[in-house]
């Protein structure tokens, strides 16, 4: 088994999750937090909150007092555009949608193509914002309000928040940095700057931002908090996510790189199908007979952990599911196909959405009514 | 005598030009090299180059000679505003302006309020970018083709620059800043990436770009050069200037932070007066009967040294007082009042031009031809 490595560039192993909360020093989110924000919203959790999937966080508790208090948290997530999205692109941003709906924030969203650029030898910048522009449409697509919540690329946003960056980054050294995200002196020194620019949107407003992301992202708010107050600003609060795993099994997580391990958001049907049954690590036992006899393991098996995780709503159905497929009941194959067709139901529905997603582009980007606030400020 | 430092951040010891040359590997400015310069302009020479303050340049005869084939060169320079403007700030901008009338040509001038902000300690971006905005009046009272001329501040522009940036910065190591410019893992992210503003007003056209600077800049051309043809523009030309030294003698240079040590431009008659008689390093004797007997010496005089830098244009005038004064008949007293005439007639004109400046700030920043154009476009 592969030695786990969790870093906003690699995921690597078998990720023990709750060794992670005690390394990066975050807390666990327990029941009693799961309720008091249950009844904040005021509506019923997503799965992936109600099943453990966002399993850890930073002053989420503090966030939901301010928010009592009437000092409402508003919302930040991003995406680096280094390739085609797919699955385990999707989770941070369908929390952030579950937060705006239910406590009316504001989100912002951050597409680093600056980033993505300057961390991949082979990419050139022209190809990196163009697959920019290919992502914002996959994610105004998920459907976030429109006056609520701004997308903003990199590099066309540097203008409004430059002279604020440059106050931060006089707070960080070099040396922290490396520890931090372990540069070196051949990093190059616009990624070596780069980290600041992630920073940015905590200081969008001056109540709390919440920040929904997989865990490999807390290094960065650990500087953020680091200089927050400082700056006039409040420390960032964050809800981390687990991995959605690749197709092949439990360890690492799905990556644009590698075809075979992900479901990306615009395939079909049939390739969704042909993927799921070729490629997707399965719990059952080698031959019908042994199934049937022996049962087997959906804790392990990729097929249920999708559904767990993302595409199975109804928990009484879940647990028949897990009950019939641990006792044999249910085959590998049928698990799979029922785990393709609500795959495809979901992807199906996304796609739709995406075709009329143009002048929701638009909106999030430039004339809704955050976003035109946002063009019309500078932050110093 | 202290030892020779010169870094852009750090001017320190006897300067030794000739070291310099040789250590920088750039190339001394020769009499072929000025006749050149002079037949091409058409028109003499200024003080400062006819008598050897700009000593060094890197490729300026390749500027030339693409200037003869109809590719002319652009002009660069820019000013850290660090503290009140002082006589040693306006030699490049003086070579500037006469690069300009001689050929023509379109001259950019960076303030880097974000530098400042990010190399001083003690100083706030509110009080830096107030500094700039004092030094763009003195600038434009210089007397630039308002039309040619584009003047911009750092924080203000980076919008327009910022993908071209990102592309220089990945070519561009930790390893390189420390060994360019001696940082360490102490300094603050925003200065190591900070060099690549720099450097980016070389890539404002495709025509090589001619650099009136001191030499205590010339490392940052030393990345330009490294850079430039792997991003499709050409190595920047560079024209180096000597300091002015400051009153107390020909050690390390006049500085904004040292009272005593400069002639600030918004100084009156009597201030000046009295600053060059109390402070102005003198060559001659220590009694007046001494002096009659014995001659000063004129190429140690600070008053002298002005006289020559810059405002003392008659050639003649200035091998009379030369003689006059290491003969011993021209006293201390009367040399500093003459010198004290002479600056203060250059600052009364400079103060008078600043009065009527406001104009022309605006069209050199914003609504001058080629500064419209500036803010039409985005490099990338």
């Amino acid at each position: 088994m592969a030695e786990m490595r969790v870093t906003p560039w690699t995921v690597e192993g078998k990720i023990e999750y709750e060794r992670l909360i005690k390394e990066f020093g975050t807390a666990p989110i327990n029941d009693e937090l799961l309720e008091e924000l249950k009844m904040l919203a005021k509506k019923p959790l997503p799965v992936f909150l109600r099943r453990g999937f966002f399993f850890s966080h930073r002053d989420l508790s503090l966030a939901l007092k301010e928010y009592k208090e009437g000092k409402p948290f508003f919302i930040y997530t991003g995406r680096g555009p280094s390739g085609r999205m797919h699955l385990g692109h999707i989770l941070s941003f369908l929390m952030a949608k579950w937060l705006q709906e239910a406590f009316g924030a504001n989100l912002y969203i951050e597409i680093t193509d600056d980033e993505k650029f300057l961390q991949k030898k082979e990419y050139t910048l022209k190809k990196t914002r163009e697959q920019a522009d290919k992502d914002i449409l996959d994610i105004a697509a998920l459907g976030f309000d429109p006056d609520k919540t701004f997308i903003f690329k990199d590099t066309e946003y540097i203008g409004r928040v430059y002279p604020l960056m440059v106050r931060a980054a006089k707070k960080v050294t070099f040396s922290t940095m490396k520890a931090v995200f372990g540069f070196t002196n051949e990093t190059n020194v616009g990624l070596i700057f780069w980290p600041m620019y992630q920073v940015m949107p905590t200081f969008f407003e001056k109540n709390r931002a919440l920040i929904p992301c997989a865990i490999d992202q807390d290094p960065y708010w650990r500087i953020q908090r680091d200089i927050a107050e400082g700056l006039g600003y409040k420390k960032a609060a964050a809800i981390h996510g687990m991995f959605l795993p690749p197709l092949q099994g439990v360890e690492g997580k799905m990556s644009s790189s590698k075809e075979e391990s992900a479901i990306y958001l615009d395939e079909d049907a049939k390739t969704v199908r042909k993927k799921i049954m070729k490629y997707a690590f399965s719990g059952g036992q080698p031959t019908v007979e042994e199934h049937r006899k022996k049962g087997g393991n959906p804790d392990i098996d990729i097929s249920f952990i999708y559904l767990k995780m993302l595409f199975e709503e109804d928990d009484k159905k879940l647990g028949e599911i897990y009950n019939a497929y641990k006792s044999g009941e249910m085959l590998t194959g049928e698990l799979k196909d029922y785990t393709a067709k609500k795959i495809t139901e979901f992807l199906e529905k996304h796609q739709e959405k995406k075709k009329s997603a143009e002048s929701l582009v638009k909106k999030m980007m430039y004339d809704g009514k955050l976003a035109k606030e946002m063009w019309e400020r500078v932050y110093e």
